[in-house]
């Protein structure tokens, strides 16, 4: 059984605002420790319809200082102070973004009944900004009309599955088991070497997720993420506005698309939509035209990164 | 027909969110001008869902500095940016908030296609904050857990109307219409003097509205809107919490309901209400033993303040 990797999608909607979208945040489940991605208005309440939790949230990642994606973080913190949240939360911003927000919650939330700590991200500079047991972050530049960073969320190597009865009849002992689990061969009492393989199944895989908004198509995107297994990459424009797209720094469908083909990804997520459109299937079909496994996000949608997507 | 004073309800929740209310926000429509009151997040969505014209919008009035009231601010003025609005609005709030919020639009909202000016607000003294043709506003002190004033719109006497023929009759010129409608008699041209009652009906009736949150009950809330028609009060929690509503800063309904009383008003709407009440019918039920005619304020609630309400 996989461990936990979902996505929740809180809001997939562009800057101009509309009725149909969110602006942008969206919130990784991890084996239960929640991250955050962007931070648009609207985004405590688009939690609290997701029934995510609070207490499980410790990471903000920032990609870039436009309102649209980290409006909604003066009334997130706001509010996991009155509903009494505590320990620590971290938000991965730039420099600028540490002293603008750090003012604004200086102002408005003293007295919180948590920590917020600010880490520095660098907006040039391809970074692990993050490590526990279980995964690594890494943010590297993006391409848009303001200093921006990506996103890459990766599981770190997982332990092998014991083959119980080949175990037992090796009579391994306990205190060998994790051994196995990395990978080791267990040396019987005769001297046989019984080899891992025999002992143990493979480990679930590692499912790896890279966010990319806002930024125009770029080859320095698509080799930030190479071999990504889940791609969500802003496609704010259909293919036929490119142009208007990359004057905007942004990216249209079948841009995102092919930085997923080039990347080697293996499912595409398309997002950040112009509130032009209200239905975002012409922008997929012309996505899967060049990249067959593409979605779209969509407001309050939960994606189990751990299994391919419903197409 | 009186001309048009309408209330919109864009959000009457307390600063504890939920999925039942979005933060405090309400639009004052007075002749297709609009006045924003309060701005509390996701104030643009609401204003779009219920098709105020970002193009009329050209006051917004902050009662304190309590982030439920104000962190729509940086969204909703990035938005009108987005839109192209033009021209003029202006922020009246206190010198505190004319700085942070200086900053914040200095930081995000760069070449905006309009003009942000702050006026600055006492937390004091009662003031004319606001005048033009047609009305008046002013802010008079309020008691909570921080600085916070109420307003007070109130339209300016209104020109008493022309009785055509008995204009006709008396051969009025042309030239003393407006004179007329300001209520001047008429001496004719054999010396009479034509009382203005004989040549002129009563004026439409002039409309108040006070927007008082968030405060506990004070008499001095009741002086300051002595006399008006419309008044707006928190009610964040039922009769029975008035220990904690005063320990927090807040009112009951049955607060509203004895300051709407004791102001001598015609009608009261309860609102910023606190989360724990799915159902606000019961605080309604409480305001209306002490006062008929109360309503609750709901979300996308449209009142027209220029006829009594629907009980």
């Amino acid at each position: 059984m996989p461990s936990k990797f979902e996505l929740n999608i809180l809001g997939c909607g562009s800057a101009t605002a509309s009725l149909r979208h969110f602006p942008s945040c969206q919130v990784l489940n991890i084996r239960d420790n929640l991250f955050m991605i962007d931070c648009g208005e609207g985004a405590q309440l688009q939690l609290r319809k997701m029934s995510l939790k609070y207490a499980r949230l410790g990471h903000i990642f920032i990609s870039h200082l436009h309102g649209d994606h980290c409006f909604g973080l003066p009334g997130l913190v706001s509010t996991m102070a009155l509903l009494g949240k505590t320990g620590e939360i971290t938000i991965h911003t730039f420099d600028e973004g540490r002293q603008i927000f750090g003012e604004i919650l200086g102002f408005f939330c003293r007295e919180l009944p948590f920590n917020v700590r600010f880490n520095v991200v660098s907006p040039t500079d391809r970074q692990t900004i993050y490590e526990d047991d279980a995964i690594t972050v890494e943010s590297f530049p993006l391409f848009h009309r303001v200093p921006t960073v990506g996103f890459l969320f990766a599981e770190k190597p997982k332990p092998r599955h014991i083959r119980g009865d080949m175990a037992k009849y090796h009579a391994v002992p306990h205190y060998m088991m994790n051994d196995l689990r990395m990978g080791a061969d267990f040396t019987a009492a005769d001297g046989t070497v019984i080899p891992n393989e025999a002992l143990t199944t493979a480990a679930d895989p590692c499912v790896s997720y890279a966010y990319c908004s806002d930024t125009v198509r770029s080859r320095r995107v698509a080799e930030a993420v190479a071999g990504v297994d889940w791609l969500y990459h802003e496609a704010t424009y259909d293919a036929s506005l490119s142009q208007k797209a990359r004057a905007r720094g942004h990216s249209t469908s079948a841009d995102a698309a092919r930085i997923a083909l080039e990347a080697g990804a293996k499912h595409l997520i398309l997002g950040h939509f112009s509130k032009r459109y209200i239905d975002t299937a012409p922008l997929v079909a012309e996505a899967r035209a060049i990249f067959p496994s593409t979605i779209a996000a969509e407001e309050c949608l939960t994606i189990d990164l751990t299994t391919p997507p419903r197409l």
